[in-house]
């Protein structure tokens, strides 16, 4: 009887047995519902082709950056991993494989190594811990499940219980996939694009003319003039929006807001053309265009998110040779007071606006988004994100917000991942820990047992559908 | 049976029963002892009148941004609250409390709820939850018992146990009240005015001029020259002395400091006189200005109170509309190693000084606070402020400061509220978070539970005494 | 029967008594394991002549900065406690005992305390509570112990259970203790330098070229050019490898690193020499010499250690009086991301660098330590440092760090002292506090119990000597 076949019903809850208690009543009820995923990065061609999934490696591992990061620390090379486009052949996708096996002990205690124990043991049937002796077994098992009709896209949609999902979308993709979902009956779950504008909001980047030209071209805009570039923007926000999106995405190195006037915006998004724009230009000009989409928001209905905070590409030897994404994205401090200030000032308190703030930074929780969340109308304080989306960093999260604005002004559990099978086991954490930390509320007599019921359904229902006006 | 009317016993006291059990003999020892609220913002008038309240609303929702900021958060219009002024007649105060009543879940798990059903079970015998369907009778149950003798501000003092309550007042104030109270035999409780000189101390303001003028009046000294404002400032610090003050309070955007030549002083308080100064000078002065308030306290034995950190007035359409202290001031990262360094390099060892350092930042707490407490013989780790004094962040609070100075270095609780009737349910709270703070440590055999008993005592006796020279 | 008597066998372990079982059974299997020590500030000198201790004062007060700025922070001068080189008679040694005793209720629930009185109990058998009634007795009985030949230093490494010891060592140093250590047969422990170039580093010193001409005798090269200099600092570096270092350390007031031009080095270099470089030459050179440091750690081995973060002698009139180390180094923000980039862009992956992190400033565990570390192969997260290294502290830090980077990526307990007797009771409280994180872990169902008991094992063996190249 190995181990790891038992995925213990209470992981996760308080070791107290009297909280243990009330913390079980709370996630059963709610561990059965439909999952909202509202922000994540599922290609929305799986769904739509139901594509079959090739193999172990390039399902459960090159596409997740919390994986072979980890593995890259511990020595292997990433292109062993199937990292930045390398394609990995079936002896391949066995040796990388095998990495993982051999690092296993790497990730004890992180919630990695929780989900992917959940996703081997509950999708896959793997019951033998991971290892070397047990990396060709486990392989071949996962390998055969795969090959099965019921593993494709979506059928396991179904089997997750997830039954609305927003992907992450260039504001120029035809969001076809997204219509063939659309229009084809036989299939349930709300699939949505996601409005991503970043990069087509950087006049610094060298391919800023080009980006802007293409945009020019889909959204049949004169982009030339900056009059032009906002009409673009303002159509292909509109076409999301016909396309079933709610929400606008947007990364970028701060959340510094600005308001230039109309003549200096179109000097300098004439000088970021010709390639003239100075840096600062076009940093001013980033943070005019993000109250910019502020503004469409109040007109469009789009919910706006900032995701900021995270230094891209710190290693530019990795980025040379396995490009972006391969693992080695940093935070860094971030501040929302001063710098939403002007957006908050023009549409914090606009009809309809809605502003979800997420960070890498947890300082921010308590002394700025908390704060922030309960005073604007428009702003909810986004749930943990990425590095933090883990057991320990989720339970410093609702203590630090609950204090100051309970439950009811955040913006419920976002995945924001490129693991599709970790879904599930990643809002089953989320749930769990929710549980665990209304129990407590509840055995120290903050909270009426009756109302954190409340509060756990209305955490994975009400709360996300408010914040992204599903 | 209303389980609202259930103010359970232990409520914040741990779940583990083991722990439970020291927590509740440490709070059983505490919870009787007098209130020493050494700085809030209770109205002197009241006492000294002696004002009966007129309704629910203008008592409690009003005044209190904690309430008020949340229910804008909702939707709500401050102005619909009586927010900034506006005066609700019976109609608009009982719209209000409807308000409150309509959005009471949001408040779930905050302190805010904590506090009022406190209030509501303790003092008003409200005992049913408040909602929709309650907002009516707990209106008229609250209003009947404000209207009764025994609910006037002074009775309450004495029901409520307080035995010294600091006032917060304008340097040019005549103190009047504090005088009337003083001469009242019949009064016993200590009530001391707090010197708040901030817009004094701000030569950016522009009202700057009228304002030292009104000091110059006030205090008989020529104010059209630095050295008069300096002796003002003196003269006034003195008049709350000799009125009972035992500390000045302080709150800037920041808490740099450092010493400018007399000449160069003097040369920027006039150019300020004249709005010539600019903003970098301006700044300049205000800082030198904190250490010349850091001068005087050696001198005339003020206690002096740092809480900085906080961007005030953060939406401008709602300052506009109603007022400062209308629930958008919102946190900044504050930095006080550097900041405080030449304060004190000349007064951190000076014979009676102490200053006590507040912060909504608590990144500070163990990374600056408790290592300064822990050389300066001036500095004491000022209790959780605002935002912070709630139980999850009192908690982080005596988590990141007691590895570093113990309970010995620390200024005791602070209510810093308007809310004048949460201030039992404050302190209570706070005494049952620091009960079950040592509880812990006592379980852990970290602390013996004889000396825990002694420090709960102390920390309401003793160190708010020493921190504030009473 | 004296409380202080007893030390609990369950002390730090977790209230909850099913958590508790748990953490006693890791504990168990720990707490007997050899001492590694690999970063501290023990005289090799005490070891190489096993030097009798002179007098309780002199071993446990006078060297100890924990506990001397928390006297001072009392009111009792830094005089008085034998600090800064004042040397104390056996009248003064007894005065300074009773200070301490006087005011040992200031160390309540600090780790202080809790290791002093693991020291008393433990080591010198001094059972009854330090008073002011007990100071003599106490100071009388820990003389005794003292005279004894079973307490030299040699036999307190044996006793003590300490295997690796790592000292601090000036680059110029000779190492003669270290070499007569290595050539003594009898002495079994392995106590290695530490090469800590910091003032060989910060060209903007006034005494830099006399420091730099220093280090050329010593080395046999001509520092008066950049290259010599260089030079200079690998020869050093060699021969404290030969001399048994594993790791150099740092300690900057901030991390940045860049990378001069040769010429341009060499230019500030001179410049420096005579005096003449400006504060911001003299910056970017010591943070390329940083880069510098690295790239000779590629050649010669040596481990990199950063200690960043302090601001030293915050209080120049006590740094006039009792020169530096005087318990007014106050902590500061430090940034990591973008400090380290040109560093490990360089050699982050270069074949067996390693450089581990510390902080003072905790905000940077969850931020950016542990996602370095979980992508860098050459990163470790260094263990909980100075004011950080005590329960609460070592409690977050754990909870901060493991959801990303679990155990394998830390660097195992640093103690970093200065108290060498203090040394076996901040190991143990380490192993203590880790089996009492892990304990969770297993009651949470995150671990299985046997890899937490693999954890434990490996936190004090194979993860310090991975992370020291031990």
């Amino acid at each position: 009887m190995s181990p790891t076949a038992q995925l213990h019903p209470d992981r996760l809850l308080p070791g107290d047995p009297g909280t243990r208690g009330i913390a079980r009543d709370l996630y059963a009820s709610v561990k059965g519902l439909p999952i909202i995923s509202p922000h994540g990065h599922v290609p929305p061609e799986w769904l739509a082709k139901d594509t079959p999934f090739t193999d172990p490696t390039s399902l459960l591992l090159s596409p997740d950056h919390y994986i072979f990061r980890m593995l890259h620390a511990a020595g292997v090379p990433l292109a062993e991993l199937g990292v930045g486009g390398a394609e990995l052949d079936e002896a391949g996708a066995r040796r990388a494989w095998e990495h993982l096996c051999r690092h296993w002990d790497l990730f004890l205690g992180t919630p990695v190594r929780y989900w992917l124990e959940d996703e081997l043991v509950g999708i896959f049937g793997v019951t033998e811990p991971l290892s070397e002796q047990t990396a060709q077994s486990s392989y071949d098992r996962i390998a055969e499940v795969i090959a099965g009709e019921d593993f494709r896209p979506r059928a396991l949609m179904d089997r997750f219980g997830i039954s609305v999902l927003a992907t992450t979308d260039d504001p120029c993709d035809d969001l076809s996939h997204h219509a063939a979902l659309a229009a084809d009956d036989s299939f349930g779950p709300r699939v949505m694009p996601t409005f991503r504008p970043d990069k087509y909001l950087e006049p610094g980047r060298s391919d800023f003319a080009d980006l802007v030209a293409r945009l020019g071209e889909v959204s049949g805009e004169d982009t030339a003039s900056y009059a032009g570039y906002v009409r673009a923007l303002e159509n292909r926000r509109r076409y999301f929006v016909e396309h079933g999106a709610v929400s606008s995405d947007h990364s970028h190195a701060d959340v510094v807001t600005l308001t230039l006037e109309e003549s200096e915006a179109s000097r300098i998004y004439t000088a970021a053309l010709a390639g003239t724009a100075t840096q600062e230009e076009s940093t001013a000009l980033r943070r005019h265009m993000l109250v910019e989409m502020a503004r469409m928001a109040t007109e469009d209905g789009l919910v706006m998110t900032l995701h900021p905070g995270s230094f891209r590409n710190h290693h530019q030897p990795t980025l040379d040779a396995h490009g972006p994404d391969s693992g080695h994205d940093i935070p860094i401090q971030v501040e929302f007071t001063r710098g939403l200030r002007e957006l908050l000032g023009r549409f914090g308190t606009a009809d309809g606006f809605q502003l979800v703030l997420f960070t890498l930074d947890e300082t921010v929780f308590s002394r700025e988004i908390a704060p922030l969340a309960g005073f604007y109308p428009s702003v909810f304080a986004g749930a943990p994100w990425w590095f933090l989306d883990a057991p320990e960093a989720i339970g410093r999260y609702r203590s630090a917000v609950t204090d100051t604005i309970g439950f009811y002004r955040t913006s419920g559990f976002i995945d924001d991942t490129r693991a599709f099978c970790s879904i599930p086991a990643r809002h089953d954490m989320s749930r769990r820990l929710d549980s665990a930390f209304l129990a407590r509320l509840v055995a120290d007599h903050r909270l009426r047992e009756e109302d954190a019921h409340r509060i756990a359904t209305d955490l994975v229902t009400r709360v996300p559908s408010t914040a992204f006006k599903l």
